[in-house]
């Protein structure tokens, strides 16, 4: 068997695992295989991309098959792996490149193979899923079709289904374009799982602030004549011109499940710290893969571009050879909503009770910098602690500036557990155009702490 | 002996303290004696008041003297304390609130005593600094007599003398208003004591960016008939028709020592985690006493508005017979320079020596935000970080973006002794609008540990 490492999949997890397994062991041999036409771009990026704040889609593209080879990497794109024979230490590859054709199949030996195949956007199979106008939002393909769409059609109503952080950044990007924007929702909840109800709500206050209408129904289907033309849905009709599928993502897990490597209990597919999956010599990584949740103790399904970053590093690293190891995370995300950042870190009230703690919650209200610094602005900050031990065990914050720095102090908090009084003793930054005297954080460890 | 608590000074730590007195025994009679005219205004705000960001310096105001009343707090005004007797547990107070007069002066007893005194602009006893034109900036009465020399008289050249923060957000606020702005300073550096090298580079490219010249040269004093006309050096003499001293704060001890409070190393009050001083029943907090830093487990002095808030809160709950400890500092600061913000933490790599530690340092530049979002800016990531053990001792940042967000994160980590590995798994938010997919921080860590 040659000293070969296989990647399947080229974007994230995919091609920081291949630059780094090159950088570790000169020898090693590393070939990727994309079965899209691009690799490693940010495709967090894409929302602001259709939004026209990125006005080239090759400004999203970090690196280019070209450049990589350059390192030593071998990426074919257009290549999809359609089986993994982990006795026989092969993949089965077709060769997409060839327009129109079946495109050829071979075979290829490795002796290290890391999974990075990604995750697809939820969607129901409902009926006219497939219909021009209804987007996903996943590969950089999608988003460039869409923003062709808009260039082209100039929709002029746009439906979004479902509330996950994609839903809500395109439901801003769509408005910020013109159009009439509705969420239509199953629970009515936008961030439905991340969020608390009364940090929901201030969500929900922006986007009807900035003119989009969140309405609680099921969708059922879309509808149209060549052309999406309207979301049908259990409560009604909803005429559109475009729509687009934000229910959250599920993880590509088909390929993997085929060979036998084992998924965790969230569907993804389970690994250990070095990210090696349940098969040897095979590693996952990325949004296909689960994430080891540091507050809950248990595996998790948490499918962020930075997680993927490192995981792909550790999983590179450890097949060529290299000590690695992926501590977990603690579930902290942002996202932009308008004017507001939303952010959150650890388990919200909801989330806590359903693993067993008894939680008390604490909610301020205060100024994200000095209170007569020209444009000083609310920030609201939530606190979730565990009663009996008076540990932090998540935090939201929502607000106009400075609210992602906030958070990372609570996420650094909840990885080395801390508790209310260690917060309250923290000597943060101070300056009035960055912070007041109190900076929120320390005001909400105050008033936890009565 | 009454049950009474007297404060001296009524700005940050004094405020705190009778406040939080008050909340915690409202059977308690609270007496704050402030020699100036105004109390718990926010003295970091000056600079932005006098360049106008700020319009009114009633806005620097968080409470009134007829405010605190209503909390049952006693505020006296134009009050002087002259000297503290620790045995008959007595101060005797000047009234300077009659026009002209010497003012009456009495002796009030107290049975827990609050020294807040705090700090003066470190002037060296150069002829000619009473001359006007000349301003240090401590008191609010200061930064109101300053904003209204540049009103009425217009000067057109500024000099700085020293090169401490405030000297820095001064020079910033003199060109800001059309000024020319020069910086003279005996060691040729700005923010000497707390920057390495490299990081002040940085804040000394922007400077001259701005327009604002830093020259090294010795002032040994002010020169002018009626009013300030030239600064002259060891160097020569520069022309200036305002002047500001910059070179830092010097504790207010004079009543303490008098009264046989002991001082620490620093030269400041000595305290314990109570801010109890060497006497009994006698308080120190903010400027005037020292503060624990708990990266090199010494005393220290680092005068700052966030420290005398937590002190005074601290003294103020203790002496009113709550349990309440300041569990000391890092070291963090930051601060606006034009467009950048400059912030630190914890020790810089002289620092690290001078307390015999053997370090390494990584310093990278990197994007605040990602890479393709509108408004990425470098940002600079200097990390401190022990040999042997791996432990951060310190890190400095310089940015546009983000940079009070970060070294948040590292002065937690300093609080609870980090090493740079733990450094590396932290899961810390990413969003295109609010940092790179790897964080700067991640990125530095990760070169650290190398």
């Amino acid at each position: 068997m040659s000293k070969r490492l296989v990647v399947i999949g080229g974007v994230a997890a995919g091609m920081s695992a291949a630059a780094k397994a090159k950088r570790v062991d000169r020898e090693r041999e590393v070939v990727v295989y994309e079965r899209g036409p691009f690799i490693s771009y940010a495709a967090c990026g894409m929302p602001y991309y259709i939004a026209g704040d990125v006005p080239d889609y090759q400004e999203l593209i970090v690196r280019t098959p070209a450049q990589m080879a350059k390192q030593g990497v071998e990426v074919h794109v257009r290549h999809e792996v359609t089986a993994i024979d982990v006795a026989a230490h092969t993949v089965t590859v077709r060769d997409r490149t060839e327009q129109g054709g079946d495109g050829r199949t071979f075979t290829q030996d490795w002796d290290k193979l890391v999974i990075a195949t990604g995750a697809r956007a939820a969607q129901p199979s409902m009926p006219g899923v497939d219909l021009p106008g209804v987007f996903a939002l996943r590969a950089l393909s999608q988003g460039m079709a869409l923003r062709r769409f808009l260039d082209e059609r100039q929709p002029r109503q746009a439906i979004v289904v479902g509330g996950g952080y994609i839903g809500v950044e395109m439901a801003e990007t769509f408005r910020r374009l013109g159009l009439d924007v509705k969420m239509l929702i199953r629970s009515g909840q936008v961030m439905r799982t991340t969020l608390d109800d009364d940090v929901r709500a201030l969500v929900e206050e922006e986007l009807a602030r900035q003119g989009v209408t969140v309405l609680q129904c099921q969708p059922v289907a879309f509808e149209g004549d060549g052309r999406v033309a309207a979301v049908v849905t259990t409560d009604g009709r909803y005429p559109c011109d475009v729509a687009l599928l934000g229910m959250g993502a599920r993880p590509e897990t088909a390929l993997a499940q085929a060979a036998g490597v084992a998924l965790g209990p969230t569907g993804a597919i389970a690994t250990d710290a070095h990210m090696c999956t349940s098969v040897p010599d095979v590693y996952a990584a990325g949004d296909c893969a689960e994430v080891l949740h540091l507050v809950t103790g248990q595996p998790d399904y948490i499918p962020l571009g930075s997680t993927a970053n490192k995981q792909g590093r550790v999983a590179g690293a450890h097949a060529a050879g290299a000590q690695a190891s992926f501590g977990g995370v603690v579930g902290t995300m942002v996202t932009r909503v308008f004017d507001l950042a939303v952010a959150r870190t650890g388990l919200t009230v909801a989330q806590a009770r359903s693993v067993g703690r008894t939680v008390s919650e604490t909610m301020i209200k205060a100024r994200d910098l000095a209170h007569y610094f020209p444009g000083a602005a609310p920030i609201h900050v939530k606190l979730v602690v565990e009663e009996e031990s008076g540990r932090l065990l998540g935090g939201q914050i929502v607000g106009r500036q400075g609210v992602a720095k906030r958070i990372d102090v609570l996420a650094t908090a909840l990885h080395h557990a801390l508790v209310i009084e260690d917060l309250q003793r923290l000597d943060l930054s101070y300056a009035p155009p960055f912070a007041p005297v109190w900076d929120p954080l320390l005001v909400a460890a105050n008033v936890a702490a009565k």
